[in-house]
């Protein structure tokens, strides 16, 4: 019994960081997937374990059945307990994941929840593979937690799929809404205080509106595409943020005017999106639209004080071929976005992969607004 | 008999291009002159004619006061009429200023219209030196327009001025008023159109605030020092100007909360400019604040999409020594102050200005809100 599971990750295309203080934010899945298999193991494996194969890193963790329901006495419960918290901290501190991977602790026990809570003591290996590269804003984790939540619901009471399907399958909303609630579950395990749209983005794709906690969920009739540069400099999310507030602090009516521009831009975006494309034409004038936004969100974050030299780079690098670029997430570093127009030929995509790549950066090109989370029974991990 | 003059150049604080939008925007004057000598012939003087020596450029023009006499028959009138206008025209094209020089002759004309109707036909040598670089928003013709009515102005029944005083002598607000007055005339055979806040800044000197045409005088009680970063790379104010105007067409209600921000950002530099500085401490503090208005000030310009490759260079240049930086008047190449904090130690400010200059970049470093215009009686050209 194996299913494949696998969930895109996230970018924020407007309103970064002033969302915090109300303004309306855009995020948008990206066609960058993490993937999750999970096989349970027949009978005649020679030991009951539960593995984790966490391929990108070359790592394999192993624990005895009978290791995790000691650590678990009491199953079920929607969120993990302190009790069980202790129990996973103890579990994985005894892995002793060395540096540089040590990060990875958080997602082991986010694993080895949701692993338990939702499969309970069923020996099996889960293997990850990810597209995505790790804490640099693309809601790797949250990929991750979605994907992991949707191969082991799949085979639970609690959702209905037709095992025979052949290729990628996705689930009904109802279906989504669970698996987003435990996904989001083992987002707090790795995140402390998630905002929850990664998780959301991951499990129902497509485009989401966001503003003070309230979510609209829309599909993009233009179908963007990203380069997405990952400047790999470490980005302190928190301090990123209380930076912005102790502006705002300093100049309330300065910033507040600054956030109310960035809720215009994610307006005006998520109106640009919605509205129909009859003809080629109009979608390059949606992307130069967009372009034209993308560039003033970003002005407005150099104003909020986010940006870094790194970001300036890949900025200064894409204006030269005349593209539009602006950072995603919490800036300080993290990832950079610049729009690739329908019409660009790809000889000149090429041309600034090669001169970002040489400044030591990595890129990804990605298609925006794609499908959420989905498994197939038919791949072999 | 000889006078001459000096007239301060002028930065724009903050607020370029919102201000056309309706916002305030804050100019000072910067402790860089252009000086203006004006020498009456003696009769012993072989020739009669009136010489204009433009030392920077190693330039010299001269006319027979009759040939003077001939192209402005009827003189007085307070603004330069068609006719007059077209008699300088005849006169400043027979020059022949050859390239790359040929930019001068509007400067030549204003001087040709300012010379004769304030001192008539009167044979003399007028020498003008300048600090300021031409054509790169640090309002040369204006510092140039104001020297010059004033140096005029100072033999004239209109001014009564101690000739033997000694030293720099600046002049009573009516006299301003009147020099002022003459150096907007002067300003409108250069520009056109000018707004009229070069040539009062250079005459006034200290700090102006101006919004919708309505003009404030501060004094400054924080004494700054700025770095001034020439990029040398020509600007085209005008395209400059309806660029920001489209984009404001094409998305109104962002425009609208980025100029709203940018006047908040003006009314505090000038509270904060204004506000008493008991101690050192202040200072700095009053430094940073300012710094942070700069640097916001600077992420909506590049939110109007005025700020340029090589503004970006120096931006990222002054970052390095955290230092901060904004372009300063109509952006798209220019110049690009930087704070200069007075604690910064003098090596630093050595370093900065030898990486400015390493990438062609010329740089000043400028005291701001000094005096406006004076003049000397001790000074031999």
């Amino acid at each position: 019994m194996e299913v494949k599971a696998r969930a895109p990750g996230k970018i924020i295309l407007t309103g970064e960081h002033a969302v915090v203080h109300g303004s309306t934010a855009v995020a948008s899945s990206i066609d960058l997937y993490t993937y999750v298999s999970v096989r349970f193991s027949t009978p005649s494996d020679e030991e009951e374990s539960l593995k984790l194969v966490l391929k990108d890193v070359a790592l394999q963790f192993s624990w005895p059945i009978s290791r995790i329901r000691t650590a678990f006495p009491k199953s079920g419960g929607s969120s993990c307990s302190v009790e069980n918290a202790k129990s996973i901290a103890a579990l994985v501190e005894e892995l002793n994941i060395p540096d540089p991977n040590a990060g990875l602790a958080s997602g082991v026990s986010a694993f080895l929840w949701l692993y338990s809570s939702i499969q309970g003591f069923k020996p099996a290996t889960v293997v990850v593979t990810s597209e995505l590269p790790l804490g640099s804003g693309l809601g790797s984790s949250a990929a991750f937690c979605v994907a992991l939540s949707a191969a082991l619901l799949a085979f639970t009471d609690s959702v209905s799929v037709d095992l025979n399907h052949q290729g990628w399958l996705s689930f009904p909303d109802t279906v989504l809404e669970l698996l987003n609630k435990w996904a989001f579950e083992g987002e707090k395990i790795i995140h402390g205080k998630p905002s929850g749209i990664d998780n959301t983005v991951s499990a129902y794709g497509n485009i989401i509106s966001f503003k003070s906690g309230n979510l609209t969920h829309l599909k993009s009739s233009v179908s963007l595409k990203m380069l997405i540069t990952n400047t790999k400099v470490g980005r302190n999310t928190k301090a990123l943020v209380a930076g912005v507030g102790e502006r705002t602090l300093r100049h309330p009516d300065i910033m507040a005017f600054v956030f109310s521009a960035v809720d215009s831009i994610s307006k005006e975006l998520t109106s640009i999106l919605k509205s129909p494309t009859p003809d080629e034409l109009s979608v390059t004038e949606k992307e130069e639209k967009i372009e034209e936004l993308m560039e003033m969100n970003q002005g407005l974050l150099q104003s909020m004080g986010v940006s870094h030299a790194t970001i300036e780079i890949v900025l200064r690098t894409t204006l030269k071929y005349k593209l539009s670029s602006k950072l995603t997430g919490a800036g300080g570093g993290g990832c950079v976005l610049t729009l690739l127009p329908t019409l660009l030929s790809g000889t000149v995509v090429d041309k600034v992969v090669a001169e970002l790549e040489s400044c030591g950066f990595q890129c990804f090109i990605a298609g925006i607004g794609g499908r959420g989370v989905e498994i197939n029974f038919g791949v072999s991990s």
